[in-house]
Order: structure tokens, then sequence, then C-alpha cells
């Protein structure tokens, strides 16, 4: 994979198109400004529209083509319209994480300059965390596959959190390797386990793992808080944190939450990884009654993109992906600092094109 | 139970003891004012120090005489230092809840003058919400009755997410009564069904039973939001939301987060109420690190007593109880709009006993 890197390119349903080809543009001029490194996109169809049409969630083959690229771009899946019988939606996504252990689910949290900031507190200006779900069990265990959940008539219907040992340990052991990472680049280096150990078994054993997992990692900062003391002190001082690590559920929640304090879900990029391979998303939703409009905030994708380019250099060794991905970031940051990117979702001109152009001129010149 | 009413009391641990003592102060003080009616309370140990001194977390028949009497107030329970083997905590009032079916949970949340804000828009002045959170199955299904859990080995840890139809049927009506009463006193009247139907069967199956008795309330404006949406937008737009009812875990995340926007934990007043009988408390810790130091915030565990006298009123038909009620909510009221409440907890000069006193020295005037 030294040079090129296969993508599976899964656009999905609503906005999901608009921003996943704001993405590959994006990705596309940063290798190309970079030069020594080659992105080859391989579409695959899957969603809720693709179901409505088929009665398949995903075309034939198409997973085990997703596994066999060396990373999966995917923008955004899911129609209120389109449901199973149960009444959820079609996630094929669910069943990615599942299939491929895509149990690191990353998802920073940052204030842009410029970008909306809801707390009154000024520090908030410096609110620069990461969110570490776990993607594959949890609470999910029973959705990741449709149809284990326990339905009884009409009357009853009951699902399965479920942590195990071994998706556990892998992910603490994410967890401080990346807090580890982040205080190379001048954060804290600070790993928060959040559960809610008082009350459920599970959880004292997540936290269990934790602690074992900590005693290898005595250079990184390791705490814990209980889900709902977190989610208060996320509104309270959400720039005392740095990386959060948790059941996926909880994640789902407090990524959202988090996310909405600077500047909502269109900055929201998420990375997906597994032992071998790694799928890169915003976190955002389809937002069907604006697709096709140019009015979509392709930044969480875009930025997702950039996390995809990371993931491709250390998986191939080939260090031109990671300065590629710098680029990205750099291009998103300085746009916001000269107030030059001004998406609509933050009441802004610039519609997803715009925005998309701007972040590739500003790339191509750093 | 005409003019008497009996009121089991269990103040726990830490600072459950100095707010407990002061929550019926003030209740005490709001009765005799009114005149008409009478509190009486029976003692009853439970908690974690109870059980560290003796092995059992509620006394011999606590919880028949709990559940005997009119209502039930308690402090705080907990000790992080006093844990089962399977490193969860003593947690009596999760039984009580399942035994006396006290499915609907009650955590107002509103923004009181003087008090903290976190968010900057000026609206946040206007956040006047309850979360209905219920309170005995979901994911607490597995830690109601300690030992429900399923643990294999040292592996993997199961816990079971369960949704019945007579319970969230009860809670919804509940709930849309809820929104119907705080319409007549100048809310919005709309009631929020917070879930996870788009992944899961039971959250589903929770809407649906949401949709069926929305049908007999026409007049109560009814929305839906996923769990995840809710809680960026509980820091997007607060103000737009009048009761949400949701789920047992969701619900505990949420009340905290919504509690942390305007003044945190200290001002979190909760009933759970059954069928039969109603427990009140605060929603916050036992704190031991500042138990028995007058530095509590009493006044979640106050505002707890006036939704108990609110009850009260409800089942007993007297109504000495609801003006008792209205006295200590007025009080709080006057004496923050008056900053002559300052708690300790929001940078305040103001110890428990003090709060409590200007509270008590309020409610005689009204
Ligand atoms: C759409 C839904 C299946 C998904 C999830 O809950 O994982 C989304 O909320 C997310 O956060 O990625
Ligand atoms: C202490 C704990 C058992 C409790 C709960 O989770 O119910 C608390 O967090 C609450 O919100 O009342």
């Amino acid at each position: 994979m030294a040079e090129t890197a296969r993508i599976a390119l899964i656009r999905g349903d609503g906005i999901g198109v608009d921003v996943a080809g704001a993405a590959v543009a994006v990705a596309e001029a940063a290798v190309a400004a970079e030069g020594g490194c080659v992105l080859r996109w391989e579409e695959i169809h899957a969603g809720a529209g693709y179901f409505r049409d088929t009665g398949h969630d995903i075309e034939p083959r198409g997973e085990e083509r997703a596994g066999a690229a060396d990373a999966i771009f995917l923008g955004a899946i899911g129609l209120p319209a389109v449901r199973h019988a149960d009444g959820t939606e079609i996630s094929p996504h669910l069943r990615l994480r599942d299939r491929f252990g895509l149990y690191a689910g990353v998802r920073p949290v940052r204030a842009w300059p410029n970008a909306p900031q809801r707390l009154a507190d000024p520090r908030a200006a410096g609110i620069d965390l990461v969110i570490l779900r776990e993607s594959t069990e949890g609470l999910f265990y029973s959705a990741a596959v449709h149809g284990r959940s326990r339905i009884i008539g009409d009357e009853e219907v009951r699902e399965t959190l479920r942590i195990t040992r071994a998706t556990t340990e892998k992910l603490h052991d994410f967890g401080f390797r990346l807090a580890r990472k982040r205080r190379d680049r001048g954060r804290p280096g600070r790993l928060t386990c959040v559960d809610k150990a008082n009350v459920f078994p599970s959880m004292a054993f997540f936290r269990k793992i934790f602690d074992e997992i900590a005693a290898r990692y005595p250079d990184v900062e390791a705490g814990y808080n209980y889900v709902d003391a977190m989610a208060l002190d996320l509104v309270r001082r959400p720039w005392d944190f740095d990386v959060m690590v948790t059941e996926n559920m909880f994640g789902d929640i407090l990524s959202d939450l988090a996310g909405g304090l600077v500047g909502g879900m269109g900055l929201a990029a998420c990375a997906e990884i597994g032992d071998e391979t790694g799928l890169f998303q915003p976190a955002h939703g389809s937002a069907p009654d604006i697709m096709g409009q140019d009015r979509a905030n392709p930044l969480a994708a875009i930025l997702s993109g950039a996390m995809m380019l990371d993931y491709l250099a250390d998986k191939s060794g080939n260090d031109r992906f990671a300065r590629a991905a710098a680029r990205v970031e750099r291009a998103v940051e300085d746009g916001f600092a000269a107030n030059a990117i001004r998406p609509m979702e933050f009441g802004g001109d610039m519609g997803t094109r715009a925005v998309t152009a701007e972040v590739i001129a500003r790339l191509e010149g750093g």
C-alpha cells in the first residue's frame, strides 16, 4: 500500500452524498499537493435508499469489498421514512462496525476560531478533547446485527449490553496510546474512564480493566468519572478534559453533547478503527430535508477525511499521507481564523461547494 | 391521611444527613405556617454506612415500613469506599424504586434568578423543563435488584435493558398529564419522547406506545427526539423544551446535563412516583468529603420536600399541603431574586444552615 491506498467509498443517503463528494475532493487535493501518495476510490452502494430500491442495505459482496480496502469512507446513512418492521432504521454501518471489529470510535471535539460557542465562560475557547467511544459492543451489541433484540409479543422488548475483556483491553490500550500521542503535541496527556461503575457490574468490570491497562502507562494521567457526572462536567468545565474513554451508548450521547458546545454536528469528525481496517465518517446524520441543495456543512466529512489520511500514514508507513492530513487541518484552522470559512450551518453565507473550495484553495497554498 | 401524613425518613450517607435535616426543617415550617396539616416522620436507617456497620443496606423491616408510609424522603445514599464484591456501590434506593414501582422519576430543571448560568445565550434565563425519567426498568432493570447482571468469569459481563408495555403506558400517561398541568400554569404544554428508536427495537416500542397514549391527549403537543440529538439540543436550545419523557439510563444522564446548565446538582430536586407511594430525594450524591461541615447546598433537598408536599396534597385531597409546597417554592424564588440566597456551591457565603434559615424566614412571612 506504500504509494496507493484503496478506499471503499459509501456515499449513502441524503447529505451523505453531498459531504462525501466534498471530502473526496479535499482528500484528493491534499495528496496531490503533497505528492508521493495516491488514493483510489471504489464506490459501494449502501443505505436506506438502496434498501428501499433493492431490499438489501448494501450491494452484493459490498461488505467483503469494503473490508478488503485499506480504509472505508462513508457519507451518512439512514432515511427516517425507510424502516425495518420493528421500527428501527436501516443501519448497515452498525454491522460493518461489528464485522470488522471497529472498536475504537474516535471523536475529536475542539473549539475552532470563529465557530459558534455555547458556553459563557471564555475558557470554552480552549476546548480540545477526544471522546473514545467503544463502537462494537456495549448496549449496541443488540443492534450491531439486526435481529438480536428479544421481542416478546407486544408486551416487552429486551436488549443486551455486553462488555468483554478482549475488546475492553484493546479499547483502553488505544485510549492510553492516544492520550500519550496528544501529550507529545502539547495536550495534558490525560485519560478519563467514563462509566457507571457505581451501579452496573459491567461498568465496574470496564473500570477494573482500565486500571489494569493504566498500570502500563505511568506517564499518562488516569482518572474516572460517572457518565451522569461527566455530562454535567461537560457543560461546567469541558476545558479540563483531554481524552475520555467510554461505553458505546454513553459515547454516542456524550459526543453529540460535546460537539454541541463548539458548533454542532457540522464539525463532528469521526474515525472507527479496528485491528485490520478503519471506517471514517462524519458523526452527523443524513438530513434528507436539505440534501442536494448545496447547503450542508462539509467540514465534519472533510475532517474525517483528514483522520483517514492520518490512519493511512500509520498503516502504510508512508508519511506523505500524514503530511496531507496536516495540510487539511491547517487549511480548516487558518480558514476559520481568517473568517474565510463561514458555513450556512453557523449562519454564514457559504454552502457546501464554497466551503470545500475555500479549504482546497488554502491547502494548495500551504 | 387527611390531616396527618406519615413520612418514612431515610437520611442516608454523607451530606444526605445534612440536607435531609434541612428539608425536614423547611417542610415542618411550611406546614406549621399553613396550618391544617401535620407531618409525622419515621426514621429508617439505610445506606452504605449502615451496610458497613451491619452487613445490611437497610434496617430489618425497613422496606416494609417505608412502603407503609404516605411518602418516603431520602437524603443521599452511597460511599465510594463501601462496595459490593462486584465493584458496585450500596444502593438500596434502587431496590425501593423497583419494589414500590416508582416508575415516574420527575426532575424539574429551571433557571432561578441569580443562580449560575452556563450558556452564553440570554434565552437560557427562560429554561424551565422537566425530565421524566422512567425509574424502575430500562437499563437499570439489571441493577434494580443487586445480582441480576450476568457475570461470565473474568471475561464478560452482560446487563439487560427491559422495556415493558405496562410500565411504559403508565409513564407516558404520567408525562402527558404533567405537560397538561404545566400548560395550565403558563408553560407550552409540550411532551417530547426521547429515545433511540432508530437503533433499538425496545426504543421503537417505547415510541410506539408514546404514540398510542398521545392520541388521548390531543391538547398536548407531542414530539420526538433521539437521545444523542437531545443532548445536543440541551446545550443549543433548552428553552424550547417543556416536559421530556425517557428511558431510565438516558434520563439519568440528561437530568445531570440539564441540571448543569442552571447551577448544578445543588438545585436538582427529584420525585419518584408510583401507583401507591412516592420517594423524594435530591438527585445529587452523598459528597462524603464535605459532610457535617455546614457546606452542602440544601436547596435540592428542600425543593424535593416541596414536591413531596405537593404529592401529599394530591394523595390526601388536603389542599393545605399544596399551599405549603407553594410557600417553599416562593420562598426560594424570592430569596434568589433578592440575592438573599447565596449557597457556597455557587461561590456564595451561606452554608447549609444559613440557606435553610433564610428559606424558613421567608416562608413564614409569605
Ligand atoms: C445513526 C446511528 C446509528 C449512529 C449511532 O448511534 O452510532 C449515530 O448516532 C452516530 O453517532 O454515529
Ligand atoms: C446514585 C445512583 C444510583 C443514582 C442513579 O443513577 O439513579 C443517581 O445517579 C441518581 O441520578 O439518582
